[in-house]
């Protein structure tokens, strides 16, 4: 006699996902830009047996449950093996970003204990760099066939990907694990002090790509084809890998080539109809697009955050046909965390109310909350004004960070250092970094505002303004401008263009022009570089 | 020092779903036809403040996490706060289907052990003769105002519900219970013997319905309105009052009428652009709309199972601009558990192609698996011809009946009864209920298969085949038919019909024309009462 019943107890595990592609969508395909520049295309059924072929390849190196094995790699087919046999079979993926500083990468590389490393060709100057510094790392593993294999004769421990899975048969039997193993690791770019570790589950990384397939995210589907422009060395890509044979939509890995030509003829020749990336990639595509009086044909939608989506952007590829959403996530909320997402009401309404609304970060997916406090904890208001530090807690936020001292948690609820407004409607506004808040005269002024109404100006392809010391005001703001291409733009004309729309005390004090603005390891602008810089013109 | 950190162990619960759609899309509308007849609208924020109303007066009441209370309602508002408030306290909702034989209702209530019974004023008849045979039931909570209160005076226990909520101050908070917890029950039919209790969890029937709202099965969004005409007390209707807050889209309950006329009338007034129900009540609105010279002017999307999709019928639509997705599941599997979901290249194809695939009934989502073995448990090759017994194992997926010492389980794969083929591409076709195959001169027919050429004669409305003892071929395959109203059908040209469809062997020995068939509880055909009345027409 069962008692219960209830529904079966099976685990949500990463290798369940490529043997779903595999099974369900066999035929599907996966198209790949090689690091050495041709398209390489195959199924998922294909990409299943070869992530099974790693799998066994590396438990034959040695490799236990609970290791760590570490990336620094493009959007490429073999980084996806990478993610289902390394995070399948037990092991923790630690995709490294190659943007990062040699220490910092030699410092992650050692906090995360890894024990092998697989690299595309490209950084196999940082591999030689590295190498001496990582006595733990044992296994160097270039991501390529042999007639590929980058110039590191002499390394201890280099390997083929190509030989060393070749002899593997593919029958494996994936481990039963629990789903609140490890799978993936990503440390924060670490602005200040050493970048931090998150580390998230399996079942984390699944009801986030779940949630990644719905119509209010990226929408994915068995009809669509997405390419990822966000690297999968960047918080999992937004989990779009796993995300994609989910939904058994097929997947388009663009390589190493992010300019808008490469992406543009990936997206026409693989039928793109969903992308993702941040809003600097997305500027160079339009730009392409518009300047070789080019047709998107197939692409409807695309996702963004990682910084602010400018207005201009998202009505530039609207008037395309292509629906530009803007969410925000950070590394310790393993992607996702808001996204554009309006009812029939708001979608319907004045153009000048929906375009408020798509310039705002949105709205929670299920599975995720959100709130904003004040300086003593308090919950404040959804009024679409009250300001506060945003916290988050949820399904797929993380508990804390690997192996550290430092806790972001308040009462269950993740600091997430970003203030922040939420309307009577749940939709949330970010207003600012907390120490990108810039103090003038007993106001605080954010930064992100100025920003926005500097970006909105046609001349202007990026801006930033940074709070700078000032001996009356206490501090005062400093805006610093790339022109588009082609653009003329004087100080006046854009000083004029803030102050008809902004307040006067936050009209920037100066104006300094720039062939490009510093970034840091995942694309955002390094205001720490600015300020460093230019934090003492107005002394 | 934090070792892990990894990300927040939070359960998956039924009360975070109202919350969700209360703080996230707290304006969005939820539309019910009471059961007296008006449209009630109301928003998900106060349908949560309502829940926890109802929670409160529940543990008023004594009743206690683990007990079970029982529904007899319609589509409607007060249910949709059932099924919120009871399984989130940590109780469990058993929704009892009004059409199952009073025996067959008596014994379910006593089988599960409910202790209270939220009831229409519709089933006042139903609760008057089940109160002297259920003793263990408390509370009969009629679910109206006062105004509308059925005629039940003297019967002990009978509540008001909205006098029972009224006192309450909706300041609750749910308790955090493990996602594992039974928050559902529901009795399969039971065509033969006693129903049997599938036992559903918070778990499992989330990520259903995180599933339900991908667009590969109903695609759901925040600018979606949809109406499940499948009834709440059938599956929880396909988890579509789960999916509808999670995906923050506006929910519209069609109350007791389910007629052509009056689901036209409310899709057009609400606006509905999705929805789910069996074939039946989907030719009845198609035959509203076509009689009437009405257009579907919002309805985009409706996911159908149940019993098979006549290819004809997904035509009519189409030829409307609205998608008709086939899908298979069954009670053990908490609601969905394949659906059509083509590719690009699937979908491009030619026409006659793309409407065979459409015919059949899809793939599993993420989640479920599935395979065909054959009498000796010998998994089948996927070829599309190779027909066994489907068997599926999966997340939403019970590995037993409630309280029962039959097990449907074979190495932990649900054993469905269905007879079926699986194609390379993995599409699941299904080809008959086991019991219902006909064996004569040695061969096997599906009935489904006869049954599918004969629906798609332009004279028929539906159909249905049954095998019937005969004294030279052990058994023959007997058609019934309801013709289309209006349409005239001879027995020699619907044999003819399907002479040049089919092989000679399965060829009807007779047609025999119905008013109407009989169906069950379900709204499935009762192929068990037309094998009693029938079945010795050949001797």
């Amino acid at each position: 006699m069962i008692e219960h019943g209830l529904n079966m107890d099976r685990q949500l595990l990463i290798s369940a996902i490529i043997e779903h592609a595999a099974a369900q969508y066999g035929s599907q395909i996966v198209s790949s830009r090689e690091t050495h520049g041709p398209i390489h295309r195959y199924t998922y059924r294909e990409c299943a047996r070869r992530s099974r072929r790693l799998a066994q390849a590396l438990r034959r190196l040695g490799l236990q449950p609970g290791d760590f094995a570490a990336t620094l790699a493009w959007n490429n087919h073999r980084h996806l093996e990478a993610y289902f046999a390394v995070s399948g079979s037990g092991l923790a993926i630690h995709t490294c970003n190659p943007r990062l500083h040699l220490d910092q990468l030699a410092y992650v590389l050692d906090h995360a204990g890894d024990t092998a490393l697989l690299f595309d060709a490209t950084f196999a100057p940082l591999v030689a760099a590295l190498a001496p510094r990582c006595p733990r790392i044992r296994h160097w593993i270039a991501l390529c066939e042999r007639a590929h294999m980058p110039p590191l004769e002499g390394l201890p421990g280099l390997l083929c990907y190509e030989e060393l899975i070749a002899p593997e048969t593919g029958q494996y039997a994936w481990p039963d694990l629990d789903e609140r193993t490890a799978a993936a690791l990503c440390y924060t770019s670490g602005t200040t002090g050493h970048p931090k570790g998150a580390l998230y589950t399996h079942r984390a990384l699944i009801l986030n790509a779940l949630t990644v397939t719905t119509p209010g995210i990226l929408s994915l589907a068995a009809e669509d084809s997405v390419l990822p422009i966000v690297p999968m060395f960047h918080i999992n890509a937004w989990c779009i890998p796993y995300a994609a044979p989910i939904a058994g939509s097929a997947l388009v890995l663009p390589g190493p080539r992010l300019d808008g030509a490469a992406l543009y003829e990936m997206m026409e020749s693989e039928r793109v109809t969903r992308s993702a990336g941040v809003p600097t990639v997305l500027l160079g595509l339009l730009q392409h697009v518009e300047s070789h009086e080019l047709e998107l044909s197939t692409l409807r939608r695309i996702c963004s955050g990682g910084s602010l989506v400018p207005a201009s952007l998202i009505a530039k590829y609207a008037e395309r046909g292509i629906e530009l959403l803007q969410g925000w996530g950070m590394t310790e909320t393993s992607g996702v965390a808001t996204m554009t997402c309006l009812t029939a009401d708001e979608a319907g309404g004045p153009q000048a109310e929906r375009c408020g609304l798509t310039a705002k970060q949105g709205r929670t997916p299920f599975g995720v909350e959100i709130k904003v406090v004040d300086e003593d904890g308090r919950t404040l208001p959804r009024d679409g004004t009250s300001q506060g530090e945003l916290m988050i807690r949820g399904q797929w936020i993380v508990s804390g960070y690997y192996k550290s001292e430092t806790s972001p948690i308040v009462d269950g609820w993740l600091r997430t250092g970003d203030v922040a407004t939420i309307d009577a409607n749940g939709i949330l506004q970010i207003r600012d970094r907390i120490k990108d808040l810039i103090k003038t005269g007993g106001e605080w002024i954010s930064s992100i505002d100025v920003e926005n109404v500097a970006c909105n100006h046609p001349s202007v392809a990026q801006a930033a303004v940074i709070g700078v010391r000032h001996p009356k005001w206490q501090e005062r703001p400093l805006l610093f401008v790339v022109r588009r291409p082609g653009h003329e733009l004087a100080r006046q004309q854009i000083l004029d263009h803030l102050g008809a729309q902004l307040a006067r005390i936050c009209v920037p004090e100066e104006v300094i022009f720039l062939e490009a603005l510093p970034v840091g390891g995942t694309g955002k602008v390094q205001k720490a570089a600015l300020r460093a810089e230019y934090g003492d013109v107005f002394q």
